[in-house]
């Protein structure tokens, strides 16, 4: 049986290190891929990093989890913010999908506030830069072994 | 110098385990304190937890933080979605504030999708029930310790 | 065992009798909780006035009072219109609160159509002067009594 | 002269005890209708209840109260959400008009939450379920009968 | 020339069987076609069935339709409440399209009572189940075949 | 027992025919409720058109067919977008109600796109000219035959 | 051929005198519409006046219009604000309606600022208290006898 | 004593004849103001027109008519939707100002549907073409001898 | 160098005295002028007034005060909730302007709550009767003088 | 009999010098102060200063207010945008109240352009740094003397 | 007959150089007349160069330019979001006004993202810096000499 | 080094010629990208035209431009009103891209009058027919060389 942590990047994730370096920081999207693969196999998970642009690409490789992964940590991108279709496809599988944003989307502009897929995921964390995915990964494990405290 | 964390938890959180149990848990209030006074002191860190369901307690004891404590874990309840004075008093102070939810609070009522003080915190973190104060002092300690991957 | 019944005058209310007499009437307060008990004891049960300006107090009594009342008559004055917190105080306890107004809130500034805790509250009375509170108390009365027509 | 108190059942009513139960009880028509004649001619005046699906019939029917009527007691339905010749009804003649809802309206869909007529009724009373009738009569008497306390 | 209609499943529509079995039932996706397929050949016409959770490849499919198609019943999924650039692409080719969903929209989240498409659609179906294809075919051919009775 | 269907034509309905012809088509309103009676009675049903520019006779005849019919296919014309009284009749009896609509309301005014009977319909049917009905019909009956696919 | 003016008084009209004599005017409504009438007379045509509360049946009467009247004076009260079935009624009939006001509606109640009939009405009057009806008869035959200026 | 009736066409009138003909017919502008001259003069009162596309100067024209004027017919043209300059200058002289439109103002852009100046003038008339000044001269002039029928 | 403090009296200001007394009082509008005349003079500035009921005209004397003036107090009337015009000429210019209103523009119609010239002026008064003035032109002094206290 | 006038610093206020200098300035909240009463002992009369971040000490204070002050200035901080009960509160007692901002509010976040408090206050200032308290006392000392000019 | 193309600069153009650089570059204001003549010129046409504060003078201008010119070339400055009078009158003449602004005024306030003038122009340049008018003369020269492309 | 100009055809233009002739003109969409390329060829730049349906193809190729471009001519066709994915890859990449349209989107459907792109964007141009494109290729090249003219 899989036990497969799934980490999607969503649109413009993939220029991470050229964009915008005062929003996003300056490292490179490589070093981050390699930083979050480390922290999940610590954990005793296996790792896939998937990234696209296409949002149907993005709920292809949702479904695809419902088989192959045991939780997705999803980085939507500006997705995010009007993606009914990824908000479906996550509602779809029956395993546990987290929010993460590298930035503090609440502080910037207006449109990023709010969430559409925000209702259908189980948590969602932003403002902790990249290590936004390490807390995503560390609650989505805790979840998945029962460590619920509430 | 100071090296405690600051946890407060607004209005009604002091009933935690009596409160609507299907969304907060049953967990006792007491339990969770202990949860997270162990978490940060295994991180090195000295805890304080404060309660108050008046807003200008709340405001107070974040005043007084910037003096005594190096960050602190915001649940601020309901104000979270209309005190302008609790987001003033964590712009006021140069101390990182963490904004956490125990349940996913964007899966609730609708007036519990917005949120006045996300804007001037540092994070926000959501849904992972009484997980969410492990990953936001966890967070909130990287980021203290320099540790901020961006 | 408790059998205590709770009126909580919130903000302003104090005043009663000197607040816009065209609207609130020029009653006392004092004349106004004298006929209060008076008909709560009539109808065999111990009467408590609460009266206070802070949201906090408010919320700090409504949680004692799910330990020593069996009901509770709400005004809370101004914070209808926004005390999130408020409500989820009455959410949070497990005894019947009825929301109660002096005037007809409808036929007045526009703000005051709203009131957020009228969807946790069991019932709502507006409009009877003075005698909102004395129909409040029987219709709590008799929701006590399981003398519910419905 | 008249002392009749006349009660208006808008539409749907007709079908209490057969509609959502959950929401209205089981108790039926005819029964509530007994329970409240009954009350009204305890209090001393005469009953008449009137029951129509049809907005214009109401308006007729309360136009004709200003010649037969001493009071009002008006559940307005659905029509209560938009009805504004209802309400002009309600302001055209000179006798005091009581909103009641046998539900807490406010606890249901959200166009239930606004009424177009309540800025001219005397009062509003909700969420007692069959209660709420028999408050509103109490109510109304007490107007009539001058011990209006504020 | 072709006497094709085209069937269009948009998002997360392949895991009919699979997704929320309370709101689409449990009849499988292949069934599903397999009952479309043999509703279109017993009026006289070809099918085929197109899937995509690709926005651009679903405009694609319908320019291709304008050359292959005489007539297309469209279930756009959640496209249907944002994707403009489906309703240009039904707008563009002059061939009728028939908006159809298998539950009742309305009935469900407040975002899927829009549809950015049904101007620019012939007509709507909805809430049926699996039977809305069966009526939108019959519908659609009555249509192509000058039965219009309007 | 009853096996009628009930068919209800709304307000203007009367004068299809007559009525904007680019719309609502020229065939007259006599010949329109000959093919839905052929069509009602070809699935071995009994058919009873009625209409009624009343909104309060709409609901009496709803109210009724709850007891002589088994299904209703009802086009409330310009009641669709305010009626919430009709909303609520529909809600009140237990036997399914189809709307529908001769042309594509939602390519025509901004206040035609939204209907407040939708949410308690069980299916909805708009833009096929006078196939519509007849669309309508077969869905229902496809409904009331165990037929549903889904 | 007809040669009749039909005045049509919406709901509560009827009570005009006793109605808020300070917008209304005290003026009774037998003398209204006998000056109405004499206005109408002395410009050579046949006068009916007809009032209903029922919005069905100012619907009905607008449809027989069309066979007995030549133009149509609408004092739609407060559906003025809401019946789009009457909108929907006026644009079926092809002849003149002059929508009317007694009062200056723009200067009361918000809700009485937008008028959903004004659109497929030719002319609108109001605020020249009871005037307004003499304006909207001579507008109304200067239209007829092509004595149209623009 | 003045005895002047005093018109004042809004920016763009002086293009009548030229503008839109469909929506403004074509007779000129100039025969439209001895149109409105010879009927002023054959009530008895002195006229004068006024013309300007400047908001500045209908203001300044709005303050000298209360020393020269018995009263105003003013077609404020676009300045309707949003001047409240010309608003408040209506309402700080005391003779009446009549709101004219030539053609139906609600039946053409959304943003006509809204005017600025009719709660401050004491009548309005619109969608009878030039008739629209003939009444509207006719309605003030009934208004200023004391004929008004409220 | 210029030390000229420049008063500008926006729409109906020259009216003053006779616009609705209980507004803004009967002192006429030469007083009024005395009045700010003799303050500025007595701080030791020059002073001119301004009045014009043109917003170009308005706009024309800022551009110029930005050459001849040292500050400016601008009472825009009605222009003050609506012309991004005038909005945009006090941002060009580089001396400070001071927003007064005589009433308190808060607590009148609606739209006076908005200022769109808020934003670009240095500072607000309103409510203080013709004082406002006074206190307005001590503000701008002190700033003037670098009395600025923060 | 009291001459006092009474300061209410709001939430946050405390903290003046530290808090944002570029928008606050860095003057100490003790040099504020000092200043302030300076000026109101110079002007004749007795200076109470009060800072509270809790809304209910803040009504509180109101409430004595009105037997041991003559007149308020009111600096509410963030509970000028949503605190109802504050609102009542000044509507309640009978003395003026001046509402007073150090910063331009109209230029920041959106949320700080609507004050609730306004309607009822008597005068607003807002801009002027610390002088705006300078010329509120100012403005206030005038109300209270009868120097009012208009 | 007339070759002139007629440049308008609305309101505080004429300070360009002067106003706020960062956004409009310093180049002078006669630089940007004498580019823009030359290029006008260039093209074979007269060139005349129109600015006024004054929506009336533009509206009067603009009038005249069916007499006098060819093509219009508009930057309305701040009356682009709110001119419905400057609005009416290019629907009013019969020669193509072209939209220029020289910022993107979509990256700037709020209120600047609605032009009330766009859907009457035939063509809008923006962001272009000065560069703005040189291509809308290119595109406006275009457009006469029917070159255009599709 | 490139110097290269990209053109980027958004979704439904590769229909241009038979997509609605009215909005779009007839040219053939081949005969647009001769034109295109040729007048890019004769400013002395290279020229590829791009076109995809697909969201994330024109975001891929987006990144790629900012490797192989040195500006981009963008019209984004629907996906202008709703991709803020696109947005967001605009901002990303650090070269120039001006927002085309054929038509004058501001007097189509009211959707289409907001660009979540403009702000992102250097330019926007539009309604000038397939010459929209030409223009912003002069612009783009003219920003290029530096011939900014502010």
């Amino acid at each position: 049986m899989s036990n497969r942590i799934l980490i999607i990047h969503g649109p413009n994730l993939n220029l991470l290190g050229e964009r915008e370096p005062n929003v996003y920081g300056n490292q490179s999207y490589v070093a981050l891929n390699d930083m979050i693969t480390s922290h999940v196999e610590s954990l005793g998970y296996e790792c896939e990093v998937f990234q696209s642009n296409h949002e149907g690409a993005i709920i292809d490789r949702l479904h695809q989890a419902r088989l192959d992964s045991v939780g997705v940590v999803l980085n939507a991108g500006a997705y995010t913010h009007y993606s009914y279709a990824i908000r479906d496809a996550i509602a779809t599988i029956n395993i546990p999908v987290i929010e993460v944003h590298i930035s503090n989307v609440h502080a910037r502009d207006e449109f990023r506030k709010n969430s559409v897929i925000a209702p259908v995921c189980k948590g969602t964390i932003a403002g902790f830069g990249r290590d936004s995915y390490i807390l995503a990964i560390t609650g989505l494990v805790r979840m998945l072994e029962g460590a619920k405290n509430d």
